[in-house]
């Protein structure tokens, strides 16, 4: 399950993820894409590579005694370089589960990034670090007292979608895609010949040609 | 229900849908807003000119041998310059309707743009070709297996508001009215009228005038 | 009740309200976050003062001889200095309480922005007067023979929160925070103070420190 | 628009919501049926007469010196024998406008029944004195320091329907509608004919005839 | 696919969808729920079958010179003994596709009972004929120049549930389950072995037994 | 916090939630009621008892090894006569935490009851047994897999209301009131007080009494 680091470089340069949907439509995995309220906080921005995942737990109290931030903690600072951390939060936009210490220290152990359908705060400064984060929402309020991450490394499901550990995260400004682990090569070398049909397609289309005509021809609309 | 050019120009450039919506209002028409949801892809653009409309099916399967494009093909290619096709889609928002090929055909045809209450991709390469487009949200899934075009140029409902094919789409940053074919001369004849009066409102408000006074005198909030 | 005039232009340059959000939490007053619909339309701009508060109700016509705008009125014409508009609507996104004549008016006034959980319009108009707003949505819809102020100056529920006449409003890109009017300046105080540590915090992540031990150290995240 | 006393008599016993419904789509009104969360608390009972509107504020604090009933007593107080209260409140489900001291002081006028969108208590009691009530929902809190009824007699929306003082409501175990007070006699009237032709096509059907030729015969589904 | 008719009958008699929905768990097909507010109109009654399916499309207008319940009757004229229609209805709740001539066809034809997570209308009726019928809600509204039904005999999704033409649904007052149809025999084998041992839990808890003892015991809860 | 035995007697037979919220409102708690559709299985049942909380997360796998159901059995095998078990589920309606064996279990304890905003399933059995549950709906799926206890006698939100361990659960058909634990036995007292005064307000309203001398005289409405 390991990629070809050149074919991720070449993924996060050429994709974007209406290609990826396509594609995954195209390998029988239709389920890949996170609802359309989960968007980066910067619109310019590709997140890709492994998820690791958190799964949130919605609370009423604080604990005495207990670091309620102790396995998002540990998670974090386990981050390989090109990770991703995928953070499940109850739905209800209670719980900002991630900010800008957070994005900090991902960012200083080499991580892609992070997708969350929970709210995210301090977006001003994550914004000027082009750390790529894509949230549920915007919001101030801390964690504490509200969430806790009980369980990290396990399936999850976050906007809607189920990501497993290690699955492929693919977002931009479209959105995010989940990529099962065992498809992420043959998605990506799919994707960038797609790119390349649909190339032609769009010049076709420029000079006036038809729809009707382009899709005859080439079969993508 | 054909309209001056010269007047759709003028409309084009100096209203704004705050004073179009007043004077549906005024005119007896006050369900002509879309739902806020709806939102432009790019908030310095305009969109007006008379509706083409498609409805949307949710669909759970390919069926075999079937173009699930078709009659969006028909409608695209049959668009007329100054057009808006206006694609009403199924609650849940699980079908992008509209992306860049679309955007580039339409365009070819002269069209002036596309509104839709379903989802939109290629939402970078549309912004740069400056095309207006108006969409209930972002994300890259393909209507295919999601959602096919069932009947095209027939009274829709598209961000629950009633569109008729031929009555005048205004849209811009503060969201998309639908302006009722025989009403749409009048409506912005009146309106271009009421700009005049609330720039005289905005200067006496500046000038520190009480909003009691200057609403007594102009009868315009 | 009154605050210190340094503080505040203290706390309006240099706090956030995610920071803030902390230390209400810390002082015992954790509902105090407008929940995430309630957005800027600049998102560069912040708001801080003392809350003016009216309470909409929603209608279905236009009762003759009456003026539906006149509490709304009298309440912008009576703002302070610093003072913060918060508009109240009713659920359902119907309402579009403010745009660019009243935002012209308080602006005149010396108001220092406005707050609501219904729609606003005039989007464009708004954020080239650098007004600070923050709204539950964007639409064009008049309030007229939809929404009447019935109350002014009275306890009201807005974005999902209390807000009490004289309670201080700090919003920012991340959201807006309401704070109990006794509450103010000790909220301020201690903000500014764990701006400082959040500084260190963010150096010592950033410089590679494991965050299991930067939260050891500071009790910070 | 008053009503034969005969015909009223008939419409109760004979009619149902859903022959009423279709002679009015047949009639051109369409939007005539309230949502289907506006549920009788009792299946078996039948409301039928014209409506006196009301139509609650949703509010956060009880006025001192005030009565927060005042104009929903006028309105109880003023009912006249057959007439119907409706009640709409707003979205949320937040207040239970309706109780049992309100149905037993309405019986006692006479009145048919109550429609709301809001919530009903004492259901119980509310059963055993037969009186028709058609709810939003079920819940223990009283409407003080929460709801006030601040306009009684004016046009209204129930449970997403229009509502105009003297329009005819028709309620039963399959929801409730709205008949505009002009159309009341000729929708009574075509619809005890439509039930006769039902029966015919009920028996058709029974005996085995298949659907597409009885509704070949008689139009009716 | 064909199931022993035996196996059926026991099926109906004896097993709840309590028991074959841990069964289905147990099988790998946790997906097999219908969300639950699709629920009986009568609570007594139970629905087995194999599923007959349709899909409806929401639209805004009558179509003239069309026959819009086409389809409709094509599928109920064709039911077979012991089938159940499962009708798909766009979300909204404005379509009721499902009412008493309808039901009175369909038992006429043997079929088991219908599904739907649209609306349903005639209550009072069909409930007097003990026919199964579920529903998503209950109102007056008729489908014509509301929803059409454009496909029959396809996969669907019904009250969030995937379901294929053949698939087994067992519906009873805890809910509806969809089987597939390779499962089915299987589901009723093991689900009809499963209620025993569910017996003897109660009977053990019943006498006092500890709830960790017994669940140590059997492995049931 | 121990509460006469003789009065708890009094409020289960002759209270009502109505009058308890009423009291409640009085005593400056005005959180109370859980929303309205957190539903008695069994509309004739009361349920009155101090609270055993448990707290569920959402997961999306069942982890190998782990007895899903641990904290469950024990909150349950630890239930003292007339305690009321409250489960508080992650919004979404997908985790059914109650059925009949846990019910028999319960009852078996001594239990008086069970309060959840999840579903219920094993509905037929559980009201045979005469025990009172009240949910936030009916569905079949079990919770493994889907749902897992984290936590048991901490503060919970249970159908959107704060609940304490201790706190007083009264619940009956018109919904279910949280009572403080420090304010029950105050709450019971007036409450059987102001039922008598209701019995005299609606005999003069069923005399035909005015609602504004009723009012005028009483108080109570």
């Amino acid at each position: 399950m390991t990629i070809d680091a050149a074919l991720v470089r070449q993924a996060r340069e050429r994709l974007y993820t209406g290609v990826i949907s396509d594609v995954l439509d195209g390998l029988g995995a239709p389920e890949h894409a996170m609802k359309p309220h989960v968007r980066p906080l910067d619109e310019s921005l590709v997140v890709c590579g492994p998820a690791r995942t958190a799964l949130y737990m919605e609370v009423f109290h604080v604990e005495p005694g207990i670091n309620p931030y102790e396995l998002e903690i540990r998670l974090i600072d386990d981050l390989k370089p090109g990770e991703v951390a995928v953070m499940a939060c109850p739905r209800g936009g209670r719980v900002a589960p991630w900010g800008e210490l957070l994005s900090t220290a991902s960012k200083a152990r080499g991580a892609a990034g992070c997708v969350t359908d929970g709210l995210v705060r301090d977006v001003k400064l994550i914004r000027e670090m082009k750390f790529p984060v894509f949230a549920g929402g915007i919001g101030p309020l801390d964690s504490k007292g509200r969430g806790v991450v009980m369980m990290i490394d396990v399936p999850i499901v976050c906007g809607g979608t189920a990501v497993n550990p290690g699955d492929w995260i693919f977002g931009d400004v479209d959105g995010v895609c989940v990529i099962p682990a065992g498809l992420a090569s043959e998605t990506f070398r799919r994707s960038l010949a797609k790119v390349e049909a649909e190339n032609t397609v769009r010049r076709e289309l420029e000079r006036g040609d038809k729809l009707a005509d382009v899709f005859k021809r080439h079969g993508i609309l």
